[in-house]
Protein backbone atom coordinates (compact mmCIF):
# COMPACT_ATOMS: atom_id res chain seq x y z
CA UNK A 1 0.00 0.00 0.00
CA UNK A 2 3.25 2.45 0.82
CA UNK A 3 4.38 1.77 -2.55
CA UNK A 4 1.99 3.55 -4.34
CA UNK A 5 3.13 6.75 -2.73
CA UNK A 6 6.80 6.08 -4.53
CA UNK A 7 7.78 5.97 -8.41
CA UNK A 8 7.66 2.33 -8.58
CA UNK A 9 6.04 -0.02 -6.50
CA UNK A 10 8.79 -3.05 -5.21
CA UNK A 11 7.91 -6.29 -3.25
CA UNK A 12 8.58 -5.77 0.58
CA UNK A 13 9.49 -8.67 2.68
CA UNK A 14 8.85 -9.57 6.00
CA UNK A 15 9.61 -6.83 8.25
CA UNK A 16 10.17 -4.40 6.11
CA UNK A 17 8.92 -1.16 6.34
CA UNK A 18 9.20 1.90 3.45
CA UNK A 19 10.19 5.63 5.37
CA UNK A 20 9.52 8.67 3.67
CA UNK A 21 12.38 11.02 3.22
CA UNK A 22 10.49 13.65 2.79
CA UNK A 23 12.35 14.95 0.04
CA UNK A 24 12.06 14.80 -3.59
CA UNK A 25 9.29 12.17 -3.03
CA UNK A 26 12.22 9.97 -2.29
CA UNK A 27 11.54 6.67 0.36
CA UNK A 28 13.54 4.00 1.37
CA UNK A 29 13.04 0.29 2.29
CA UNK A 30 13.99 -0.63 5.76
CA UNK A 31 14.16 -3.60 8.26
CA UNK A 32 12.57 -2.95 11.88
CA UNK A 33 14.60 -4.71 14.08
CA UNK A 34 17.88 -3.95 11.17
CA UNK A 35 20.30 -1.40 11.44
CA UNK A 36 18.53 2.18 10.46
CA UNK A 37 20.18 5.26 8.79
CA UNK A 38 20.51 7.74 11.33
CA UNK A 39 20.93 11.60 11.26
CA UNK A 40 24.66 10.71 10.57
CA UNK A 41 23.93 9.39 7.37
CA UNK A 42 21.53 12.30 6.49
CA UNK A 43 24.45 15.07 7.55
CA UNK A 44 27.28 13.70 5.28
CA UNK A 45 24.47 14.08 2.60
CA UNK A 46 23.96 17.38 3.05
CA UNK A 47 27.41 17.96 3.63
CA UNK A 48 28.98 16.26 0.59
CA UNK A 49 28.97 17.49 -2.82
CA UNK A 50 29.10 15.85 -6.48
CA UNK A 51 30.13 17.91 -9.82
CA UNK A 52 27.70 18.23 -12.58
CA UNK A 53 28.06 14.98 -14.08
CA UNK A 54 30.54 13.69 -11.46
CA UNK A 55 30.75 10.00 -10.52
CA UNK A 56 30.26 9.26 -6.40
CA UNK A 57 30.93 5.97 -4.68
CA UNK A 58 29.63 5.19 -1.01
CA UNK A 59 31.11 3.10 0.96
CA UNK A 60 29.21 0.39 3.00
CA UNK A 61 26.21 1.94 2.10
CA UNK A 62 24.04 -0.11 3.53
CA UNK A 63 20.09 1.15 3.29
CA UNK A 64 21.69 2.91 0.19
CA UNK A 65 20.44 6.15 1.29
CA UNK A 66 23.34 8.32 0.90
CA UNK A 67 23.89 7.67 -3.17
CA UNK A 68 19.84 8.08 -3.23
CA UNK A 69 20.12 11.35 -1.12
CA UNK A 70 23.03 12.70 -3.54
CA UNK A 71 21.04 11.79 -6.42
CA UNK A 72 18.55 14.36 -5.01
CA UNK A 73 20.88 16.94 -4.31
CA UNK A 74 22.99 17.15 -6.67
CA UNK A 75 23.72 16.65 -10.80
CA UNK A 76 26.43 13.92 -10.71
CA UNK A 77 26.34 11.60 -13.25
CA UNK A 78 26.56 8.39 -11.53
CA UNK A 79 26.25 7.10 -7.69
CA UNK A 80 27.61 3.58 -6.77
CA UNK A 81 26.66 2.31 -3.15
CA UNK A 82 29.24 -0.79 -2.17
CA UNK A 83 27.42 -2.79 0.92
CA UNK A 84 29.26 -5.89 1.84
CA UNK A 85 26.29 -8.03 3.63
CA UNK A 86 23.77 -9.06 0.64
CA UNK A 87 20.22 -8.92 2.07
CA UNK A 88 21.23 -5.25 2.92
CA UNK A 89 22.61 -4.89 -0.70
CA UNK A 90 19.65 -6.57 -1.83
CA UNK A 91 17.21 -4.16 -0.12
CA UNK A 92 19.09 -0.84 -1.05
CA UNK A 93 18.73 -2.20 -4.97
CA UNK A 94 15.10 -2.28 -4.32
CA UNK A 95 14.61 1.11 -2.91
CA UNK A 96 16.43 1.98 -6.41
CA UNK A 97 14.16 0.92 -7.75
CA UNK A 98 11.07 2.22 -5.56
CA UNK A 99 12.28 5.28 -6.41
CA UNK A 100 12.83 4.80 -10.41
CA UNK A 101 16.59 5.50 -10.03
CA UNK A 102 18.32 2.68 -11.52
CA UNK A 103 20.18 5.04 -14.24
CA UNK A 104 21.88 6.80 -12.45
CA UNK A 105 22.24 4.53 -8.86
CA UNK A 106 23.86 1.69 -8.53
CA UNK A 107 23.95 -1.21 -5.56
CA UNK A 108 27.30 -3.25 -5.66
CA UNK A 109 27.32 -6.04 -3.48
CA UNK A 110 31.22 -6.30 -2.83
CA UNK A 111 33.91 -5.36 0.36
CA UNK A 112 35.42 -2.17 -0.16
CA UNK A 113 38.94 -3.63 0.23
CA UNK A 114 38.38 -5.62 -2.75
CA UNK A 115 40.79 -3.22 -5.20
CA UNK A 116 38.97 -4.85 -8.43
CA UNK A 117 35.45 -3.60 -7.87
CA UNK A 118 36.38 -0.34 -9.96
CA UNK A 119 39.07 1.00 -11.87
CA UNK A 120 41.33 2.44 -10.00
CA UNK A 121 41.28 6.66 -9.18
CA UNK A 122 38.30 6.89 -11.18
CA UNK A 123 35.67 8.64 -8.87
CA UNK A 124 35.39 12.28 -8.08
CA UNK A 125 33.58 11.77 -5.10
CA UNK A 126 33.82 9.17 -2.21
CA UNK A 127 31.61 8.87 0.88
CA UNK A 128 31.19 6.88 4.05
CA UNK A 129 29.42 6.50 6.93
CA UNK A 130 31.66 4.13 8.16
CA UNK A 131 31.06 1.83 11.69
CA UNK A 132 32.40 3.81 14.50
CA UNK A 133 33.42 1.48 17.11
CA UNK A 134 36.40 -0.58 16.77
CA UNK A 135 35.50 -4.28 17.04
CA UNK A 136 35.28 -5.77 20.34
CA UNK A 137 34.14 -2.68 21.80
CA UNK A 138 30.93 -3.44 23.71
CA UNK A 139 30.16 -6.09 21.28
CA UNK A 140 27.50 -8.34 22.23
CA UNK A 141 26.06 -10.48 18.85
CA UNK A 142 28.98 -10.04 16.06
CA UNK A 143 27.33 -12.39 14.09
CA UNK A 144 24.36 -9.94 13.35
CA UNK A 145 23.66 -6.75 10.60
CA UNK A 146 23.87 -4.33 12.77
CA UNK A 147 26.77 -5.49 14.51
CA UNK A 148 28.81 -5.17 10.88
CA UNK A 149 27.01 -2.12 10.36
CA UNK A 150 28.82 -0.63 13.93
CA UNK A 151 32.14 -2.46 14.35
CA UNK A 152 35.04 -2.66 12.71
CA UNK A 153 34.73 -6.27 12.10
CA UNK A 154 35.13 -6.22 8.38
CA UNK A 155 36.83 -2.86 7.72
CA UNK A 156 38.78 -0.78 9.88
CA UNK A 157 39.01 3.14 9.48
CA UNK A 158 42.67 2.25 7.51
CA UNK A 159 40.56 -0.06 4.90
CA UNK A 160 37.80 2.83 4.10
CA UNK A 161 40.80 5.54 3.73
CA UNK A 162 42.64 3.09 1.78
CA UNK A 163 39.78 2.09 -0.23
CA UNK A 164 38.69 6.28 -0.25
CA UNK A 165 41.91 7.09 -1.63
CA UNK A 166 41.78 3.99 -3.92
CA UNK A 167 39.01 5.19 -6.00
CA UNK A 168 39.36 8.86 -5.81
CA UNK A 169 41.16 10.75 -8.92
CA UNK A 170 43.29 13.20 -7.50
CA UNK A 171 41.95 16.39 -6.74
CA UNK A 172 38.75 14.12 -5.84
CA UNK A 173 36.95 14.73 -2.52
CA UNK A 174 36.97 12.63 0.53
CA UNK A 175 33.54 13.15 2.89
CA UNK A 176 33.05 11.14 5.74
CA UNK A 177 31.31 10.90 9.04
CA UNK A 178 32.51 9.65 12.63
CA UNK A 179 32.91 10.44 16.09
CA UNK A 180 35.12 13.26 17.21
CA UNK A 181 36.44 10.60 19.73
CA UNK A 182 38.66 9.34 16.81
CA UNK A 183 39.58 12.60 15.12
CA UNK A 184 43.01 12.03 15.90
CA UNK A 185 43.39 8.53 14.05
CA UNK A 186 40.80 9.89 11.47
CA UNK A 187 43.40 12.98 10.35
CA UNK A 188 46.57 9.75 10.82
CA UNK A 189 44.67 7.51 8.43
CA UNK A 190 43.71 10.17 6.19
CA UNK A 191 46.97 11.27 6.14
CA UNK A 192 48.37 8.20 5.52
CA UNK A 193 46.81 7.60 2.27
CA UNK A 194 47.18 11.10 0.98
CA UNK A 195 43.55 12.44 1.79
CA UNK A 196 44.37 16.06 3.19
CA UNK A 197 41.50 17.30 5.43
CA UNK A 198 40.24 20.35 4.15
CA UNK A 199 37.36 21.26 5.61
CA UNK A 200 35.22 20.18 9.28
CA UNK A 201 32.22 20.55 10.61
CA UNK A 202 31.50 19.52 14.02
CA UNK A 203 28.00 18.19 14.95
CA UNK A 204 26.63 19.31 18.86
CA UNK A 205 23.55 17.59 19.78
CA UNK A 206 22.81 21.06 21.45
CA UNK A 207 24.48 24.26 21.58
CA UNK A 208 26.18 23.76 25.19
CA UNK A 209 26.81 20.36 24.86
CA UNK A 210 29.79 18.22 23.60
CA UNK A 211 30.53 17.41 19.72
CA UNK A 212 28.83 13.36 18.90
CA UNK A 213 29.66 13.83 15.29
CA UNK A 214 32.34 15.37 12.86
CA UNK A 215 32.04 15.58 9.10
CA UNK A 216 35.06 16.06 6.94
CA UNK A 217 36.21 16.56 3.75
CA UNK A 218 39.41 15.55 2.22
CA UNK A 219 41.01 16.02 -0.35
CA UNK A 220 43.63 13.70 -2.65
CA UNK A 221 46.93 14.89 -2.99
CA UNK A 222 45.89 18.63 -1.88
CA UNK A 223 48.14 20.55 0.54
CA UNK A 224 47.93 21.06 4.15
CA UNK A 225 45.14 23.39 5.46
CA UNK A 226 42.02 22.87 7.12
CA UNK A 227 38.69 25.33 7.34
CA UNK A 228 36.76 24.56 10.68
CA UNK A 229 33.24 25.52 9.32
CA UNK A 230 30.82 26.57 12.17
CA UNK A 231 29.26 24.00 13.95
CA UNK A 232 26.03 21.95 13.29
CA UNK A 233 23.73 22.28 16.71
CA UNK A 234 21.01 19.69 15.92
CA UNK A 235 18.63 20.49 18.53
CA UNK A 236 16.96 24.09 19.66
CA UNK A 237 15.40 22.16 22.80
CA UNK A 238 14.79 18.54 23.62
CA UNK A 239 12.92 17.14 20.52
CA UNK A 240 12.77 20.52 18.66
CA UNK A 241 15.68 20.70 15.92
CA UNK A 242 17.14 24.17 15.21
CA UNK A 243 16.14 26.29 11.79
CA UNK A 244 19.85 24.80 9.90
CA UNK A 245 18.49 20.90 10.71
CA UNK A 246 15.43 21.63 9.07
CA UNK A 247 16.04 23.50 6.57
CA UNK A 248 19.84 22.78 5.29
CA UNK A 249 19.57 18.87 6.16
CA UNK A 250 15.85 18.68 5.73
CA UNK A 251 15.90 16.39 8.45
CA UNK B 1 53.20 56.66 37.38
CA UNK B 2 51.13 53.72 36.13
CA UNK B 3 53.45 51.46 38.38
CA UNK B 4 51.65 52.57 41.66
CA UNK B 5 48.76 50.54 41.41
CA UNK B 6 50.73 47.33 41.64
CA UNK B 7 52.70 45.54 44.03
CA UNK B 8 55.85 46.33 43.82
CA UNK B 9 57.42 49.51 41.65
CA UNK B 10 59.66 48.56 38.27
CA UNK B 11 61.91 50.78 36.17
CA UNK B 12 60.33 51.11 32.61
CA UNK B 13 62.43 50.96 29.85
CA UNK B 14 61.49 53.63 26.80
CA UNK B 15 58.67 52.21 24.48
CA UNK B 16 57.25 50.24 27.47
CA UNK B 17 53.82 49.93 28.94
CA UNK B 18 52.22 48.72 31.59
CA UNK B 19 48.73 46.97 30.90
CA UNK B 20 46.19 46.15 33.21
CA UNK B 21 45.20 42.66 32.92
CA UNK B 22 41.80 43.05 35.52
CA UNK B 23 42.17 40.22 37.05
CA UNK B 24 43.89 39.99 40.81
CA UNK B 25 45.10 43.48 40.59
CA UNK B 26 48.17 42.08 37.46
CA UNK B 27 49.55 44.11 35.43
CA UNK B 28 51.83 43.10 32.26
CA UNK B 29 54.78 44.93 31.03
CA UNK B 30 54.59 45.43 26.71
CA UNK B 31 56.40 47.19 24.24
CA UNK B 32 54.76 49.39 21.90
CA UNK B 33 55.32 48.19 18.07
CA UNK B 34 56.97 44.97 19.90
CA UNK B 35 55.29 41.53 20.19
CA UNK B 36 51.94 42.01 22.26
CA UNK B 37 50.17 39.18 23.96
CA UNK B 38 46.58 38.46 22.45
CA UNK B 39 43.47 36.67 23.10
CA UNK B 40 44.92 33.43 22.74
CA UNK B 41 47.00 33.56 25.63
CA UNK B 42 44.21 34.91 27.41
CA UNK B 43 42.36 31.76 26.41
CA UNK B 44 44.79 29.43 26.75
CA UNK B 45 44.88 30.42 30.34
CA UNK B 46 41.57 29.96 31.05
CA UNK B 47 41.54 26.70 29.30
CA UNK B 48 44.85 25.17 31.09
CA UNK B 49 45.24 23.55 34.54
CA UNK B 50 47.64 22.90 36.53
CA UNK B 51 47.00 20.88 40.13
CA UNK B 52 47.62 22.15 43.88
CA UNK B 53 50.89 22.05 44.39
CA UNK B 54 52.11 21.35 40.53
CA UNK B 55 54.67 22.49 38.68
CA UNK B 56 54.32 24.33 34.54
CA UNK B 57 56.47 25.56 32.19
CA UNK B 58 55.06 27.63 29.38
CA UNK B 59 57.30 27.40 26.12
CA UNK B 60 57.90 30.47 25.01
CA UNK B 61 56.02 32.77 27.15
CA UNK B 62 56.67 36.41 25.62
CA UNK B 63 55.95 39.04 27.94
CA UNK B 64 55.01 36.05 30.12
CA UNK B 65 51.19 36.35 30.29
CA UNK B 66 50.54 32.26 30.75
CA UNK B 67 52.54 31.76 33.98
CA UNK B 68 51.41 35.00 35.53
CA UNK B 69 47.77 34.31 34.66
CA UNK B 70 47.96 30.63 35.52
CA UNK B 71 49.88 31.59 38.94
CA UNK B 72 46.58 33.94 39.67
CA UNK B 73 43.98 31.18 38.64
CA UNK B 74 45.42 28.18 39.83
CA UNK B 75 47.25 26.90 42.69
CA UNK B 76 50.14 25.37 41.19
CA UNK B 77 53.32 25.82 43.50
CA UNK B 78 55.95 26.96 40.50
CA UNK B 79 55.69 28.22 36.95
CA UNK B 80 58.44 28.87 35.08
CA UNK B 81 58.01 30.81 31.42
CA UNK B 82 61.15 30.06 28.94
CA UNK B 83 62.30 32.68 26.96
CA UNK B 84 64.35 32.58 23.34
CA UNK B 85 64.79 36.39 23.29
CA UNK B 86 66.91 37.95 25.75
CA UNK B 87 65.47 41.39 26.14
CA UNK B 88 61.80 40.17 26.13
CA UNK B 89 62.70 37.59 28.94
CA UNK B 90 64.30 40.49 31.13
CA UNK B 91 60.98 42.47 30.46
CA UNK B 92 58.47 39.59 31.71
CA UNK B 93 61.21 38.85 34.76
CA UNK B 94 60.26 42.95 35.24
CA UNK B 95 56.72 41.88 34.86
CA UNK B 96 57.05 38.84 37.24
CA UNK B 97 58.31 41.58 39.77
CA UNK B 98 55.67 43.92 39.19
CA UNK B 99 53.27 41.75 40.50
CA UNK B 100 55.26 40.46 42.96
CA UNK B 101 54.99 37.22 42.31
CA UNK B 102 59.20 36.60 42.00
CA UNK B 103 58.08 33.35 44.86
CA UNK B 104 55.95 31.31 42.39
CA UNK B 105 56.63 32.84 38.79
CA UNK B 106 60.15 32.39 37.40
CA UNK B 107 61.23 33.56 33.86
CA UNK B 108 64.56 31.54 32.18
CA UNK B 109 66.01 32.84 29.19
CA UNK B 110 67.14 29.63 27.12
CA UNK B 111 65.74 27.75 23.89
CA UNK B 112 63.37 25.51 24.68
CA UNK B 113 64.92 23.20 22.30
CA UNK B 114 67.67 22.77 25.00
CA UNK B 115 67.18 19.25 26.95
CA UNK B 116 69.23 20.63 30.10
CA UNK B 117 67.00 23.91 30.85
CA UNK B 118 65.12 21.94 33.24
CA UNK B 119 65.10 17.97 34.77
CA UNK B 120 63.72 15.56 32.08
CA UNK B 121 60.09 14.39 32.85
CA UNK B 122 59.92 16.63 35.79
CA UNK B 123 56.49 18.91 35.28
CA UNK B 124 52.53 18.27 35.62
CA UNK B 125 51.21 21.31 33.21
CA UNK B 126 52.72 22.52 30.21
CA UNK B 127 51.33 25.16 28.06
CA UNK B 128 52.40 26.97 24.51
CA UNK B 129 51.23 29.62 22.94
CA UNK B 130 53.50 28.83 19.51
CA UNK B 131 54.24 30.89 16.78
CA UNK B 132 51.59 30.00 14.09
CA UNK B 133 53.05 30.52 10.88
CA UNK B 134 55.63 28.11 9.27
CA UNK B 135 58.87 29.97 8.77
CA UNK B 136 58.89 31.94 5.15
CA UNK B 137 55.09 32.17 5.10
CA UNK B 138 54.23 35.98 4.39
CA UNK B 139 57.35 37.11 6.34
CA UNK B 140 58.78 40.60 6.22
CA UNK B 141 61.29 41.12 8.32
CA UNK B 142 62.92 38.13 10.19
CA UNK B 143 65.22 39.95 12.01
CA UNK B 144 62.98 41.61 14.41
CA UNK B 145 61.04 39.85 17.92
CA UNK B 146 57.50 39.97 16.26
CA UNK B 147 58.42 37.63 13.59
CA UNK B 148 60.20 35.69 15.82
CA UNK B 149 56.95 35.50 18.05
CA UNK B 150 54.54 34.29 14.81
CA UNK B 151 56.51 32.64 12.45
CA UNK B 152 58.46 29.16 12.90
CA UNK B 153 62.26 30.62 12.86
CA UNK B 154 63.60 29.00 15.91
CA UNK B 155 61.09 26.85 16.52
CA UNK B 156 58.83 24.79 14.88
CA UNK B 157 55.67 22.72 15.98
CA UNK B 158 57.57 19.73 16.05
CA UNK B 159 60.43 20.97 18.21
CA UNK B 160 57.56 22.88 21.04
CA UNK B 161 55.67 18.94 20.59
CA UNK B 162 58.68 17.22 21.73
CA UNK B 163 60.19 19.81 24.35
CA UNK B 164 56.52 19.14 26.21
CA UNK B 165 56.50 15.39 26.05
CA UNK B 166 60.19 15.79 27.36
CA UNK B 167 59.38 18.29 30.00
CA UNK B 168 56.19 16.59 31.27
CA UNK B 169 55.42 13.73 33.62
CA UNK B 170 53.72 10.27 32.38
CA UNK B 171 50.08 11.97 32.40
CA UNK B 172 51.23 15.37 32.71
CA UNK B 173 48.95 17.71 30.66
CA UNK B 174 50.02 19.95 27.43
CA UNK B 175 47.97 22.83 26.25
CA UNK B 176 48.54 24.22 23.23
CA UNK B 177 46.47 26.80 21.01
CA UNK B 178 47.19 27.10 17.57
CA UNK B 179 45.42 27.70 14.15
CA UNK B 180 42.79 25.17 12.87
CA UNK B 181 44.09 25.35 9.69
CA UNK B 182 46.98 23.10 11.00
CA UNK B 183 45.05 20.97 13.28
CA UNK B 184 46.19 17.49 11.22
CA UNK B 185 49.76 18.44 11.42
CA UNK B 186 48.95 19.37 15.63
CA UNK B 187 47.63 16.22 15.85
CA UNK B 188 50.65 13.89 14.43
CA UNK B 189 53.36 15.86 15.79
CA UNK B 190 51.03 15.36 19.35
CA UNK B 191 50.79 11.77 18.68
CA UNK B 192 54.44 11.38 17.25
CA UNK B 193 55.72 12.42 21.43
CA UNK B 194 52.90 10.65 22.73
CA UNK B 195 50.58 13.68 23.23
CA UNK B 196 47.79 11.85 23.06
CA UNK B 197 44.73 14.75 22.16
CA UNK B 198 42.10 14.28 25.05
CA UNK B 199 39.89 18.32 24.73
CA UNK B 200 39.27 20.36 22.32
CA UNK B 201 37.70 23.78 22.23
CA UNK B 202 37.27 25.19 19.00
CA UNK B 203 37.22 29.90 19.12
CA UNK B 204 35.00 31.28 16.43
CA UNK B 205 35.15 35.20 15.95
CA UNK B 206 31.34 35.00 15.96
CA UNK B 207 28.96 32.41 15.98
CA UNK B 208 28.40 31.85 12.22
CA UNK B 209 32.01 32.20 11.28
CA UNK B 210 34.76 29.62 10.81
CA UNK B 211 37.26 29.10 13.43
CA UNK B 212 40.14 31.23 14.19
CA UNK B 213 41.63 29.36 17.17
CA UNK B 214 41.42 25.79 18.50
CA UNK B 215 43.23 24.90 22.25
CA UNK B 216 43.91 21.62 22.68
CA UNK B 217 44.48 19.52 26.15
CA UNK B 218 46.88 16.22 25.38
CA UNK B 219 48.04 13.94 27.82
CA UNK B 220 51.36 12.14 27.80
CA UNK B 221 51.17 8.29 27.26
CA UNK B 222 47.44 8.44 27.20
CA UNK B 223 44.91 6.27 25.90
CA UNK B 224 43.05 7.98 22.47
CA UNK B 225 39.34 9.31 22.99
CA UNK B 226 39.44 13.07 22.27
CA UNK B 227 35.90 15.46 23.79
CA UNK B 228 35.18 18.36 21.37
CA UNK B 229 34.01 20.76 23.87
CA UNK B 230 31.14 23.18 22.91
CA UNK B 231 33.03 26.18 20.99
CA UNK B 232 34.42 29.59 22.26
CA UNK B 233 32.24 32.40 20.46
CA UNK B 234 33.92 35.56 21.34
CA UNK B 235 31.80 37.94 19.88
CA UNK B 236 28.20 38.92 20.20
CA UNK B 237 28.07 41.54 18.23
CA UNK B 238 31.33 43.52 15.94
CA UNK B 239 32.73 45.13 19.36
CA UNK B 240 30.94 43.32 21.86
CA UNK B 241 32.09 40.45 23.58
CA UNK B 242 30.36 37.24 24.34
CA UNK B 243 28.93 36.33 28.56
CA UNK B 244 31.21 33.53 28.30
CA UNK B 245 34.52 35.42 27.29
CA UNK B 246 34.00 38.39 29.96
CA UNK B 247 32.94 35.74 32.89
CA UNK B 248 34.79 32.63 32.02
CA UNK B 249 38.02 34.45 30.12
CA UNK B 250 37.91 37.83 32.46
CA UNK B 251 38.73 38.93 28.89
Amino acid sequence: MENRRYRNEVPLKPGERIDDLERNGLGIIQKSGGFCFGMDAVLLSGFASVRKGGTAADLGTGTGIIPILLSAKTEGGAFYGVELQPEMAEMAGRSVELNALSDRVHIVCGDLRDRSLFPPHSFDTVTSNPPYMKAGSGLTNPGDGKALSRHEICCSLTDVCRAAAGLLKSGGRFFLVHRPQRLPEIFAGLSAERLEPKRMKLVHPFADREANMVLIEAVRDANPGLRVEKPVIVYESPGVYTKEILEVYGY
